[in-house]
Protein backbone atom coordinates (compact mmCIF):
# COMPACT_ATOMS: atom_id res chain seq x y z
CA UNK A 1 0.00 0.00 0.00
CA UNK A 2 0.95 3.73 -0.81
CA UNK A 3 2.68 4.62 2.51
CA UNK A 4 1.50 8.22 2.48
CA UNK A 5 -2.28 6.40 2.41
CA UNK A 6 -0.89 4.05 4.97
CA UNK A 7 -0.06 7.08 7.55
CA UNK A 8 -3.41 8.37 6.43
CA UNK A 9 -4.92 5.57 7.72
CA UNK A 10 -3.24 5.82 10.86
CA UNK A 11 -4.29 9.24 11.83
CA UNK A 12 -7.98 7.81 11.25
CA UNK A 13 -7.42 5.18 13.91
CA UNK A 14 -5.57 7.82 15.98
CA UNK A 15 -8.86 9.64 15.87
CA UNK A 16 -10.74 6.92 16.72
CA UNK A 17 -8.89 6.11 19.70
CA UNK A 18 -9.55 9.78 20.71
CA UNK A 19 -13.03 9.13 20.14
CA UNK A 20 -13.10 11.19 17.65
CA UNK A 21 -14.44 10.47 13.71
CA UNK A 22 -11.97 8.20 11.95
CA UNK A 23 -10.70 10.14 9.33
CA UNK A 24 -7.83 11.13 8.44
CA UNK A 25 -5.07 13.03 6.05
CA UNK A 26 -1.60 13.92 4.50
CA UNK A 27 -0.15 15.98 2.71
CA UNK A 28 2.91 15.04 0.32
CA UNK A 29 5.00 18.08 -1.05
CA UNK A 30 7.73 17.04 -3.51
CA UNK A 31 7.12 13.76 -3.44
CA UNK A 32 7.97 13.93 0.70
CA UNK A 33 5.18 13.70 3.99
CA UNK A 34 5.03 17.11 4.64
CA UNK A 35 1.93 16.80 7.54
CA UNK A 36 -0.43 14.68 8.76
CA UNK A 37 -4.03 15.29 10.68
CA UNK A 38 -7.12 13.80 11.75
CA UNK A 39 -10.64 15.33 12.26
CA UNK A 40 -11.07 17.25 15.81
CA UNK A 41 -14.48 17.82 15.95
CA UNK A 42 -14.51 16.48 19.27
CA UNK A 43 -11.01 16.62 20.25
CA UNK A 44 -11.06 20.49 19.85
CA UNK A 45 -14.77 21.33 19.42
CA UNK A 46 -13.49 22.21 16.51
CA UNK A 47 -16.48 23.46 13.44
CA UNK A 48 -13.50 23.62 10.36
CA UNK A 49 -10.90 20.91 11.61
CA UNK A 50 -11.81 18.31 8.93
CA UNK A 51 -8.88 15.76 8.65
CA UNK A 52 -7.93 17.92 5.73
CA UNK A 53 -7.77 21.25 6.98
CA UNK A 54 -6.03 19.84 10.33
CA UNK A 55 -3.51 18.04 8.02
CA UNK A 56 -2.95 21.64 6.05
CA UNK A 57 -3.08 23.82 9.29
CA UNK A 58 0.00 21.34 10.66
CA UNK A 59 1.75 21.97 7.09
CA UNK A 60 2.20 25.39 7.73
CA UNK A 61 2.32 28.49 5.75
CA UNK A 62 3.73 27.04 2.51
CA UNK A 63 4.45 29.09 -0.68
CA UNK A 64 2.16 28.56 -3.61
CA UNK A 65 4.68 26.65 -5.35
CA UNK A 66 4.68 24.13 -3.09
CA UNK A 67 1.08 23.72 -2.71
CA UNK A 68 1.13 22.97 -6.28
CA UNK A 69 3.70 20.21 -6.09
CA UNK A 70 1.82 18.60 -3.56
CA UNK A 71 -0.25 15.49 -3.22
CA UNK A 72 -3.64 15.36 -0.65
CA UNK A 73 -4.60 11.90 0.65
CA UNK A 74 -7.45 11.73 2.66
CA UNK A 75 -9.41 8.45 3.82
CA UNK A 76 -12.82 9.49 2.95
CA UNK A 77 -14.03 11.73 0.05
CA UNK A 78 -13.52 15.52 0.36
CA UNK A 79 -16.48 17.94 1.43
CA UNK A 80 -17.34 21.03 -0.04
CA UNK A 81 -14.83 22.90 2.37
CA UNK A 82 -11.92 20.74 2.12
CA UNK A 83 -12.62 20.59 -1.55
CA UNK A 84 -12.50 24.59 -1.77
CA UNK A 85 -9.53 24.51 0.25
CA UNK A 86 -7.83 22.61 -2.39
CA UNK A 87 -9.18 24.59 -4.89
CA UNK A 88 -7.87 27.71 -3.07
CA UNK A 89 -4.33 26.40 -3.25
CA UNK A 90 -4.26 24.98 -6.40
CA UNK A 91 -3.36 21.30 -5.15
CA UNK A 92 -3.40 19.14 -7.95
CA UNK A 93 -4.26 15.65 -7.07
CA UNK A 94 -6.27 14.21 -4.34
CA UNK A 95 -6.16 10.87 -3.11
CA UNK A 96 -9.62 9.16 -1.58
CA UNK A 97 -9.57 6.19 0.41
CA UNK A 98 -13.65 5.92 -0.35
CA UNK A 99 -15.96 7.75 -1.54
CA UNK A 100 -19.37 5.25 -0.80
CA UNK A 101 -19.75 7.03 2.78
CA UNK A 102 -20.00 10.12 1.62
CA UNK A 103 -19.22 11.79 -1.76
CA UNK A 104 -18.16 15.75 -1.59
CA UNK A 105 -18.09 17.48 -5.06
CA UNK A 106 -16.33 15.56 -7.30
CA UNK A 107 -17.27 16.58 -10.09
CA UNK A 108 -17.09 19.87 -9.53
CA UNK A 109 -12.81 19.41 -8.62
CA UNK A 110 -12.28 17.62 -11.83
CA UNK A 111 -14.06 20.46 -13.89
CA UNK A 112 -11.15 22.71 -11.95
CA UNK A 113 -8.68 20.83 -13.15
CA UNK A 114 -7.84 18.35 -9.69
CA UNK A 115 -7.22 14.96 -10.46
CA UNK A 116 -8.59 12.60 -8.22
CA UNK A 117 -7.64 8.95 -7.21
CA UNK A 118 -9.86 6.46 -5.81
CA UNK A 119 -8.58 3.46 -3.60
CA UNK A 120 -12.08 1.48 -2.69
CA UNK A 121 -10.24 1.08 0.76
CA UNK A 122 -12.70 -1.31 2.71
CA UNK A 123 -10.61 -0.60 5.88
CA UNK A 124 -11.38 3.15 5.38
CA UNK A 125 -15.01 2.56 5.22
CA UNK A 126 -15.51 -0.09 7.96
CA UNK A 127 -14.03 2.36 9.87
CA UNK A 128 -16.62 5.20 8.81
CA UNK A 129 -19.35 2.43 8.92
CA UNK A 130 -18.95 1.31 12.59
CA UNK A 131 -18.41 4.66 13.45
CA UNK A 132 -21.85 6.26 11.88
CA UNK A 133 -23.72 3.52 13.42
CA UNK A 134 -22.42 4.37 16.98
CA UNK A 135 -22.85 7.86 16.69
CA UNK A 136 -24.98 8.89 13.71
CA UNK A 137 -25.89 12.56 14.78
CA UNK A 138 -22.09 13.27 15.13
CA UNK A 139 -21.48 12.07 11.56
CA UNK A 140 -24.41 14.47 10.49
CA UNK A 141 -23.10 17.34 12.44
CA UNK A 142 -19.97 17.27 10.43
CA UNK A 143 -21.71 17.10 7.45
CA UNK A 144 -23.84 19.69 7.88
CA UNK A 145 -26.75 17.47 7.69
CA UNK A 146 -30.16 17.44 9.94
CA UNK B 1 -24.74 50.47 7.99
CA UNK B 2 -25.80 47.28 9.49
CA UNK B 3 -24.18 46.83 12.32
CA UNK B 4 -23.15 43.05 11.89
CA UNK B 5 -21.09 44.38 8.21
CA UNK B 6 -20.11 47.32 11.15
CA UNK B 7 -18.35 44.68 13.28
CA UNK B 8 -16.47 42.83 10.66
CA UNK B 9 -15.15 45.90 9.22
CA UNK B 10 -13.99 46.50 12.91
CA UNK B 11 -12.21 42.71 12.59
CA UNK B 12 -10.76 43.78 9.73
CA UNK B 13 -8.75 46.88 11.05
CA UNK B 14 -8.30 44.86 14.24
CA UNK B 15 -6.33 42.78 12.02
CA UNK B 16 -4.73 45.45 10.49
CA UNK B 17 -3.34 46.74 13.60
CA UNK B 18 -2.19 43.36 14.46
CA UNK B 19 0.32 43.41 10.99
CA UNK B 20 -2.40 40.37 9.39
CA UNK B 21 -4.44 41.21 6.47
CA UNK B 22 -7.41 43.09 6.73
CA UNK B 23 -10.36 41.34 6.62
CA UNK B 24 -13.17 40.48 8.73
CA UNK B 25 -16.20 38.55 9.60
CA UNK B 26 -19.43 38.00 11.59
CA UNK B 27 -21.28 35.15 11.74
CA UNK B 28 -25.20 36.15 12.81
CA UNK B 29 -27.85 33.38 13.78
CA UNK B 30 -31.43 33.52 14.46
CA UNK B 31 -30.55 37.78 14.16
CA UNK B 32 -28.01 37.85 16.73
CA UNK B 33 -24.55 38.06 16.61
CA UNK B 34 -22.99 34.52 16.84
CA UNK B 35 -19.33 35.27 16.47
CA UNK B 36 -16.65 37.18 15.07
CA UNK B 37 -12.71 36.94 13.18
CA UNK B 38 -10.55 38.04 11.55
CA UNK B 39 -7.49 36.56 8.75
CA UNK B 40 -5.04 34.92 11.25
CA UNK B 41 -2.08 33.84 8.20
CA UNK B 42 0.48 36.29 9.78
CA UNK B 43 -0.77 35.85 13.62
CA UNK B 44 -0.88 32.55 13.93
CA UNK B 45 0.52 31.46 11.07
CA UNK B 46 -2.35 29.88 9.52
CA UNK B 47 -2.75 28.60 6.16
CA UNK B 48 -6.70 28.01 6.70
CA UNK B 49 -7.79 31.09 9.43
CA UNK B 50 -9.19 33.82 6.78
CA UNK B 51 -11.39 35.73 8.17
CA UNK B 52 -14.67 33.53 7.65
CA UNK B 53 -12.69 30.38 8.73
CA UNK B 54 -12.02 31.96 11.97
CA UNK B 55 -15.08 33.36 12.27
CA UNK B 56 -16.56 30.30 12.04
CA UNK B 57 -14.10 28.54 14.25
CA UNK B 58 -14.97 30.99 17.04
CA UNK B 59 -18.53 30.23 16.55
CA UNK B 60 -18.04 26.54 17.74
CA UNK B 61 -20.24 23.68 17.00
CA UNK B 62 -23.53 24.39 16.02
CA UNK B 63 -26.42 22.39 15.23
CA UNK B 64 -27.10 22.07 11.39
CA UNK B 65 -30.32 24.41 12.21
CA UNK B 66 -27.93 27.02 13.35
CA UNK B 67 -26.59 27.66 10.04
CA UNK B 68 -29.50 27.51 8.16
CA UNK B 69 -30.96 30.34 9.87
CA UNK B 70 -27.81 32.11 9.77
CA UNK B 71 -26.32 35.20 7.75
CA UNK B 72 -22.05 35.16 7.16
CA UNK B 73 -20.90 38.61 6.44
CA UNK B 74 -17.16 39.38 5.33
CA UNK B 75 -15.16 42.36 4.02
CA UNK B 76 -13.67 40.70 0.64
CA UNK B 77 -15.83 37.82 -1.50
CA UNK B 78 -15.19 34.43 0.12
CA UNK B 79 -12.03 32.46 -2.00
CA UNK B 80 -12.55 28.60 -2.77
CA UNK B 81 -12.36 27.41 0.51
CA UNK B 82 -14.37 29.73 2.58
CA UNK B 83 -17.29 29.53 -0.01
CA UNK B 84 -16.74 25.63 0.37
CA UNK B 85 -17.35 25.74 3.91
CA UNK B 86 -20.66 28.03 3.70
CA UNK B 87 -21.82 25.18 1.45
CA UNK B 88 -20.68 22.39 3.81
CA UNK B 89 -23.16 23.92 6.09
CA UNK B 90 -25.51 25.37 3.92
CA UNK B 91 -25.34 28.96 5.09
CA UNK B 92 -28.03 30.49 2.88
CA UNK B 93 -26.51 34.08 3.13
CA UNK B 94 -23.19 35.81 2.50
CA UNK B 95 -23.01 39.66 2.65
CA UNK B 96 -19.75 40.61 1.17
CA UNK B 97 -18.34 44.00 1.42
CA UNK B 98 -16.49 44.34 -1.75
CA UNK B 99 -15.20 41.88 -4.68
CA UNK B 100 -13.33 44.51 -6.59
CA UNK B 101 -9.85 43.19 -4.86
CA UNK B 102 -10.65 39.48 -5.08
CA UNK B 103 -13.51 37.65 -6.43
CA UNK B 104 -14.17 34.01 -5.35
CA UNK B 105 -16.43 31.14 -6.84
CA UNK B 106 -19.45 33.41 -6.76
CA UNK B 107 -21.28 32.30 -9.78
CA UNK B 108 -20.78 28.64 -8.51
CA UNK B 109 -22.44 29.71 -4.93
CA UNK B 110 -25.24 31.18 -6.59
CA UNK B 111 -25.72 27.68 -8.36
CA UNK B 112 -25.93 25.99 -5.18
CA UNK B 113 -28.44 28.62 -3.87
CA UNK B 114 -26.41 30.68 -1.69
CA UNK B 115 -27.72 34.23 -1.92
CA UNK B 116 -25.01 36.72 -2.11
CA UNK B 117 -25.29 40.99 -1.28
CA UNK B 118 -22.92 42.79 -2.30
CA UNK B 119 -22.47 46.08 -0.40
CA UNK B 120 -19.32 47.35 -2.47
CA UNK B 121 -18.48 49.53 0.05
CA UNK B 122 -15.20 51.85 -0.20
CA UNK B 123 -13.49 51.22 3.24
CA UNK B 124 -12.94 47.56 2.71
CA UNK B 125 -11.47 48.01 -0.51
CA UNK B 126 -9.31 51.11 1.00
CA UNK B 127 -8.28 48.88 3.64
CA UNK B 128 -7.24 45.96 1.27
CA UNK B 129 -5.39 48.40 -1.54
CA UNK B 130 -2.94 49.90 0.28
CA UNK B 131 -2.63 46.61 2.10
CA UNK B 132 -1.04 44.94 -0.94
CA UNK B 133 0.40 48.19 -2.34
CA UNK B 134 2.67 47.50 0.83
CA UNK B 135 3.09 43.73 1.18
CA UNK B 136 1.83 42.02 -2.12
CA UNK B 137 3.67 38.64 -1.75
CA UNK B 138 1.69 38.23 1.70
CA UNK B 139 -1.18 38.70 -0.44
CA UNK B 140 -0.77 36.14 -3.03
CA UNK B 141 0.32 33.96 -0.71
CA UNK B 142 -3.21 34.27 0.99
CA UNK B 143 -4.73 33.48 -2.39
CA UNK B 144 -2.22 30.45 -3.45
CA UNK B 145 -1.28 32.60 -6.31
CA UNK B 146 2.46 32.78 -7.21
Amino acid sequence: MDKFFQVAIEEAKRGLHEGGIPIGSTLVVDGKLRSQGHNQRVQKGSAILHAEMHCLEEAGRLTPREYRNSVLYTTLSPCDMCSGTALLYKIPKIVIGENQTFQGPEAYLRSRGVELVFLDDAECKALMDEFIAAHPQLWNEDIGEV
